[in-house]
């Protein structure tokens, strides 16, 4: 096991990383309150709940358990609301310590509900994919869907400590351990030039499940982002590099239809956009350039956005996106391996071409294969 | 005008107390976004809106306004999603500033709603019921109510600036006047001794709505219950003594059912029975014990329970309460006038004897009439 301390003062925490951790009972007694009740959905539930519930007993809290449906349509007013009811009527008080246990779906919901049950109880994350690891175990963010928008209602909600447990992503379907990659590849390629080496070198590791591999992107991955948070807690500004490859991904993402290409897999062809971009705009050199979709390739992640998205259609999706500020679309771009810039000058006659140069020929997207 | 600021770091804000105070532009300019988003209710809006909307404007801002129905019943999920909805409907980004125009009920609703909004919101309170400057102005709280209970769904989340102008309060009906003057009286009993003098020879100027004593009641209660929230922000321990008379009054209003008692005659009520028992415990002498009863009925707020609540049945209402902790009941009672402590020890018998003393005989509720 390996722990790493968030430092945001009095609102710090650690992540315990490592395989087996669900059954350390150490690792959540110091966090818990009288209560336990750990939020999950129907399809983790089955996997890890009982598991889970007997270490949380073991820690010393009497144990409620609120099932909500999977998928990302729940993440909405109903089952927050549903969530909410349970607590009250299990008799939850302030003391109460909520436990998330699941990817980010449940991450989000569940943090939200600790956010504002009873004007916020404490709350621990569990999570169970690896892009649930390397993404929402830092940061802080809750939030629920709304019909006008994806994550529009939410709070800022820093969890206690954060379990970790990579043993969990033995069940984790393929597609899904990949798409956790693009966000570990994105944390290198913004901020760690020999973290990227290191994944060039050890991915086939990563895709056959070695837990020590796993373990170290994991805490490199939650280092690199917490550097990030750390110091813009509030996302006011540098935090915006976490965003490498998602203007291009949100636009891939409404513009197929969200859920036709998972959330990795946009980022995935997004990054190698932007890398393009970057290429084109005269940031980097093409050999720096040629390494990310390597890297993206070799983690089975698509480098090709999908046909018949056109260039100009990206522009009109990115320009509604929220992070254009005042109009102009905002571009994280790289200056070298490991190291990101945000421009907001670039024309968009290059984005269109790099857009161009990055888009599959033919009719069948090469992600829903 | 007056002002006061409370320190609460970088969450620290102004709060701004006189007559006329809705006119000045230069109050709100410093503190608006592009959009002000003014959230009030169907009995304000024709009072206060469009001047409060002509004085944003003249600020800077586009104006925005979202009226939802009077009443705490509507301080729900329906009501605060149609908020939710509206804002985005609006196309308000994260620069809106969400202004709460209204009484308690608007305040928290508004305030949870700028918390929440794309995961927090700049927020200003503008208070028109004596209740909600002397109480919500201070503390952070926002909250809406859900089927199992009161408030049960909230957050923490300080307004950037306070405008309570007291020239609102001429259009209060007499008894709500008289309810915000129940948590006056409370402030100055539990912290201030001189204030308490003053309230007994003002009380008469109170009443008629003069509008100089309006704003040193509201300034100096504000002041007052700030000591306790800047050293208590999140409610874990010495802002208890707020609750003072309060144990009693949810009893009341539990017993009765919500509405039949408005909260302030509640606490007057309430904070009678608490001085009694201060009285039978021992803190305080006979003297001191007369004077919060006397202050109270010249208030005219009611200064007996309801008849047909048995001591008993308080006893079973104030046992279910949130704030009994582990069981025992707590009670804010008073040492001197001015000086509250907090007491866990207080054997049941003397609780019934000082309800009894302090129960209104026959069948009428005094507070209805």
């Amino acid at each position: 096991m390996q722990t790493l301390r968030v430092a945001l003062g009095d609102r710090g925490y650690p992540i315990h990383v490592g395989p087996g951790l669900l059954e350390s009972a150490d690792l959540f007694a110091p966090h818990l309150g009288a209560t336990a009740a750990v939020i999950t959905d129907a399809l983790v539930a089955p996997l890890h709940l009982e598991r889970l519930a007997r270490t949380l007993e073991r820690a010393g809290a009497r144990v409620v358990s609120i099932v909500v449906p999977d998928g990302e349509q729940h993440k909405d007013w109903r089952t927050l609301d549903r969530v909410l009811d349970e607590l009250l009527a299990s008799r939850c008080d302030r003391s109460v310590t909520v436990v998330a246990l699941g990817g980010g779906v449940v991450g989000d919901l569940a943090g939200f509900a600790a956010a504002i049950y009873q004007r916020g109880v404490a709350f621990i994350q569990v999570p169970t994919t690896l892009l649930a690891q390397v993404d929402s175990s830092v940061g802080g963010k809750t939030a629920i869907n709304h019909a006008r928008g994806k994550n529009m209602v939410g709070a800022f909600h820093q969890p206690r400590v954060v379990v970790a447990d990579v043993g969990t992503l033995a069940t984790l379907p393929g597609r899904e351990l990949r798409a956790g990659l693009a966000e570990v590849i994105k944390h290198g390629l913004i901020l760690d030039a020999s973290f990227v080496a290191w994944l060039e070198d050890d991915m086939p590791k990563l895709l056959a499940g070695d837990a020590a591999a796993l373990t170290r992107a994991v805490l490199r991955s939650c280092e690199l982002k917490a550097q990030v948070v750390v110091s813009d807690e509030r996302e006011q500004g540098l935090r915006a590099i976490l965003n490498f490859g998602h203007t291009f991904a949100h636009a891939i993402e409404a513009g197929m239809g969200y859920g036709a290409w998972v959330h990795g897999e946009a980022v995935g062809a997004g990054m190698v956009m932007a890398t393009e971009l970057s290429l084109r705009a005269g940031l980097i050199g093409p050999q720096d350039a040629r390494r990310p979709s390597a890297l993206i390739s070799a983690a089975g992640l698509p480098v090709a956005g999908p046909a018949g998205l056109s260039p100009e259609r990206y522009l009109e999706l990115m320009s509604v996106d929220k992070k254009a500020a005042g109009g102009r679309i905002r571009f994280v771009l790289l200056e070298a391996i490991g190291r990101a810039v945000i421009r907001g000058d670039i024309p968009p006659g290059l984005v269109c071409d790099a857009i161009q140069g990055c888009t599959a020929r033919g009719t069948a997207s090469s992600a829903a294969t």
